[in-house]
């Protein structure tokens, strides 16, 4: 199993995830767009826009190599002096405010010093919380860790609630999933079932979307459902470009922008101190963006 | 001239931009949000929404102080074990597409060990940009610089070019301004003649943005103009949120989230690899986003 082998396995479960989307939104399809990286590598970003279901979708696959720069050093505390990282990262943002937005990632790091880890997740992001909803979705999650790991689902469930959290806020940024990162103990599992939890996620992601899709496709929505709509995306903008790891490394590493930024909404509001109703949806909604919410028994 | 006597200034300049703004835009008035901080002073938050020319715009005073923090001390380099800042802060979102976003801030600095410094600073950030709107508009700096120091202008434009830029765009924010930081040395400016500059700055800005309306207001735009509007927007947020010092302190250092983020746009968009037509006024904008620009003899 050398890197090289894991980044066309890659490349491949972003075609086939590509693939069931476009069935899921069936009107628009994937655009694709490759690019090659000047310090070595590059990826392929697909993007949907304006679809029937997904409003903007990016389904984002890479494989870069080259030297650890400063920055890479000091940002991931990075051994090595080469290192190799490929991945799939998704994030859709639907039209229908009772749709949720999710994220998907799945990556591998190997050093050339032999140094190697896994790292991924998926989170969800309902712009109205329904804990009904969000209960199925964590059941998928758990059910999936469970064929891996006892220990999986609890633990990465915990690595989501404390990853996804935007404290100038106090709040999560959805309802979380899992999260889990710097993964090489091959004691917890050899090196080729790592592989496979990060490929088992990948491959039920457009599962697991499509069922949320399904609960939620007929839900009619008003005005005041899309400007909460564009308000919650406007919180989503603000953890990607304060918080997220990812989004942080790759700006200030030079990576490709355009790619990196696949993950921000195609439109996103900011209304001061805009104030919900007692007992409204939106308000409710607020009342569950909290850590340790045992979701899976919802 | 004691710190508390500058913070009753600032505040007297917060509601004399307020009144002339209010004025400038014809139609809504600012609300007055005024709030405490848990460890030592408050606030202000001016804000006005959906008028006839500001789409959106915050005015905040400020005035702060209490034990110097952790982060703050790692993020601000301070020395002393107390401070106290007040400032006033201003961002406007004009609705009109060639109405150009402008911002402007003068705060003043003093700690417990005696040291203080000001600083502050105007900058103009067009959708489209104009060479002869931009012309007069540096003009008007130069105009005040010039009357307290011959150096100012070239040094703090300088200022405004490198701090409002965007690596990972390689685009400057807009046509930049002046910014000045740190500013205590009396050999140049007696302590007095600092806070006259700010003062001025801060009083003279709703002409400046008077002027630029008063050029732009009768503009006609149609759907794909606010369409370019909403992508700069997205821009804008990005400078805010990922390179914005004070933002970023405001944020982490517990600071008072919807006052600080009163810079945010109405609305932002993000569009996949947008394109720009050759020779279009999009694309002689995005030209003219760079540092180094004479933009006094426009």
């Amino acid at each position: 199993m050398n890197k090289d082998w894991i980044a066309d396995e890659m490349r491949k479960m972003q075609l086939q995830i590509v693939k069931e989307l476009e069935l899921l939104d069936g009107q628009e399809k994937f655009n694709e767009d490759p690019y090659t990286r000047e310090e070595g590598g590059g990826g392929v970003t697909m993007t949907l826009a304006n679809g029937e279901v997904l409003e903007k979708g990016g389904v984002a696959f890479s494989k870069v190599f080259g030297p650890v720069t400063e920055v890479m050093k000091k940002q991931m505390n990075l051994n090595g002096k080469a290192f190799f990282a490929t991945g799939v990262s998704i994030v859709l943002h639907p039209y229908n405010p009772f749709l949720p937005i999710i994220h998907m990632n799945v990556r591998y790091f190997e050093m050339d010093n032999g140094e190697f880890w896994f790292g991924g997740g998926i989170d969800l992001t309902p712009h109205y919380i329904d804990p009904k909803r969000a209960g199925v979705f964590h059941r998928q999650l758990k059910e999936i860790c469970d064929e891996f790991h006892p220990d999986f689902y609890n633990k990465f469930k915990k690595g989501a609630d404390d990853y996804f959290f935007l404290p100038h806020r106090n709040e999560t940024r959805g309802v979380g999933g899992i999260f889990y990162d710097h993964q090489n103990d091959t004691t917890i599992l050899p090196k080729e079932k790592w592989f496979e939890f990060a490929k088992r996620l990948a491959l039920s992601f457009p599962k697991i979307y499509a069922q949320q899709v399904q609960m939620g496709i007929n839900d009619t929505y008003s005005e005041q459902n899309l400007a909460w709509r564009n308000l919650r995306r406007g919180r989503y903008v603000e953890f990607n470009l304060v918080h997220d790891r990812g989004t942080k490394f790759g700006l200030v590493s030079g990576g490709r922008t355009e790619s990196i930024l696949l993950s921000m909404p195609p439109q996103a509001n900011w209304t001061y101190q805009y104030t919900t109703e007692l007992n409204s949806l939106e308000s409710k909604t607020l009342a569950s963006l909290s850590k340790d919410i045992d979701w899976v028994s919802m």
